[in-house]
């Protein structure tokens, strides 16, 4: 298999400092994380792509329209400056790095330019921030036999690994428009479920077990023709990013209603995930091999090529890179029963 | 639960005859159907919406541009003309209704302006058929008892009908991005299956059992906030129109991946849906009650709400129409075996 490891350069360099002083020292967004995403600035409700740096955000609609971009990099920025970044994350490694080093470049310490982009910089805390990408698909994988084996015990306490899932990747289709950017509300979901494992009839009422579980996002861009397979080569090139993922779950709900067609209703009343979308080459650094440290057992958890899964895409642009997969890390998965009335 | 049938009008008038030749008879696009759908003309790549009547399609955009329509039709005609037809679906029950009754008026016997419409029809069989609209979700129901009896057989012959079957509707998200319309070519999926029932390990390759299945399509628009349920009474106004769909399956890969969590890629490689979506208005002359002979039974299958399961939807109008329902009629399901390799 082909080395698809990220190479580094000046944009993962640990000693770069930016003229955005939050930014140093951040712990979500120092210069050398840059993730995009799609916001409205305040007051304005108009849509357009932005990154994050420091407590800011920049607005790449308007670094644009300044010329501050060219070559790649402009072509790049003119994909994403209306959000939502589909186009953009559509087109490929090579637009969405060249971008990246260019805005690194422009946010470094001693950049030139500094005094124009400061005016197109919005306190974080004031702005709306919006899904990153219109979502055509959202996919969710069993991806770690720790959680498929703890998830299954709760359902089937005398079976729970089934033995497809050490050979083939179990997943299943959620509801894409019920995804929603981390902070929306979410209402506790009403639903059938039964009162004790041996009842003959359910009853309704507001779930008694809402769940959540911290999963890992990925976004996948750029589809394939219908009927046509992407190589396990070429399945990294179709990762836009990163994100995590609230999958809420109605746990009570689930166990009643999910055989023989799987999870609906217990899952689809929401799915939360990071407004943020974090690049792979932002994440290079940590890429395995790399770090002394890495935890190689969670790495094999997600090895799974998307290949397989990722849907054949019909619509156009705006489609093309609408797909959400996402394998679940399941590093801090816990039950949360709350007794209350749903708010 | 309130009346929602459809009154009925000069459009259904079956002695209405229309200056179309074709229409006059025609199995299944006469002056008394009008079902709406996506096109691009001999020639012409740019998609736009059209109305199918007789061997030719009206093309809406050209109609609506000659100024044919006035008030509420003319809304509705904005909205339908560039394709897809999300925004026009989201418009509801009143917009469809005016815009119908002005084109049955206009494709009429004896109508006026009919050598300027003569110059908009296009020979069906010469305009490539889209998908109708951007479909933001899909889900697959079971909707009939016989169906999920017999499915059930298939793949546990001891238990077929699981306790949940008589009191929630059950149902899956499929994937919205392999939808594609009538007459897409559909490739045999490979994937792992099982060459016998005790086998320990699965083999891959070509599915050996590739089934079909006629279901009903429900064209589901106008979204509801997230959160917040759609009344039944109200769920009605959210059909957009029918269509027949084909839920094609690879039972063997379906055999061996569906627990726990579903069906997933035994039915993600493909769906075809008619490109025509048939209005309810439409179908007001069959509705139960009125047809002496209708088969209450069969009618019987398709009565869930569409409240419980009607998505949340977030991002804007072309979203918001953008869910696709399905009930399953399976009145002709057939098991297709067919040996040969992949086409």
């Amino acid at each position: 298999m082909q080395d698809r490891s990220v190479a580094l350069d000046d944009t993962h360099d640990p000693a770069r400092r930016s003229w955005v002083a939050s930014a140093n020292g951040h712990p979500d967004f120092p210069v050398q994380n840059l993730p995009f995403g799609v916001f409205s600035p305040p007051g304005a409700p108009a849509r357009r792509a932005g990154v994050a740096i420091g407590d800011a955000i920049l607005d790449l609609q308007e670094a644009f329209r300044a010329g501050l971009f060219t070559g790649e990099a402009a072509h790049a920025a003119a994909l994403a400056t209306d959000g939502p970044l589909n186009a953009f994350m559509a087109a490929g490694t090579e637009a969405r790095h060249a971008l990246r080093a260019r805005l690194s470049e422009l946010l470094a310490e001693g950049a030139a330019k500094q005094s124009t982009l400061q005016a197109m910089l919005h306190p974080a805390t004031q702005c709306t921030l919006h899904l990153p990408a219109a979502i055509g698909d959202y996919t969710d994988f069993y991806a770690g036999i720790h959680h498929a084996v703890n998830v299954g015990r709760q359902f089937r306490p005398d079976d729970p690994l089934l033995p497809n899932y050490k050979y083939v990747p179990i997943g299943y289709h959620g509801r894409a428009s019920s995804v929603c950017p981390s902070g929306t509300r979410v209402r506790r979901p009403v639903g059938q479920w039964r009162a004790s494992a041996d009842a003959q009839a359910p009853v309704f009422g507001p779930t008694r077990r809402l769940d959540y579980e911290v999963e890992l996002a990925i976004w996948i861009a750029g589809g394939n023709a219908q009927g046509s397979p992407i190589p396990i080569d070429e399945a990294f090139d179709h990762v836009a990013g990163f994100g995590l993922l609230n999958d809420w779950s109605a746990r009570d709900v689930q166990a009643w209603e999910y055989q023989p067609l799987g999870p609906f209703l217990a899952k689809s009343f929401a799915t939360s995930v990071s407004p943020w979308v974090v690049t792979p080459e932002a994440l290079a650094p940590l890429a395995e091999g790399r770090a002394g440290d890495h935890d190689r057992d969670a790495a094999g958890d997600a090895v799974y090529g998307g290949a397989g899964t990722a849907g054949a895409v019909g619509v156009g642009d705006q489609r093309a890179s609408s797909l959400l997969d996402r394998r679940a890390a399941h590093r801090a998965s816990h039950e949360q029963r709350l007794q209350s009335a749903p708010g």
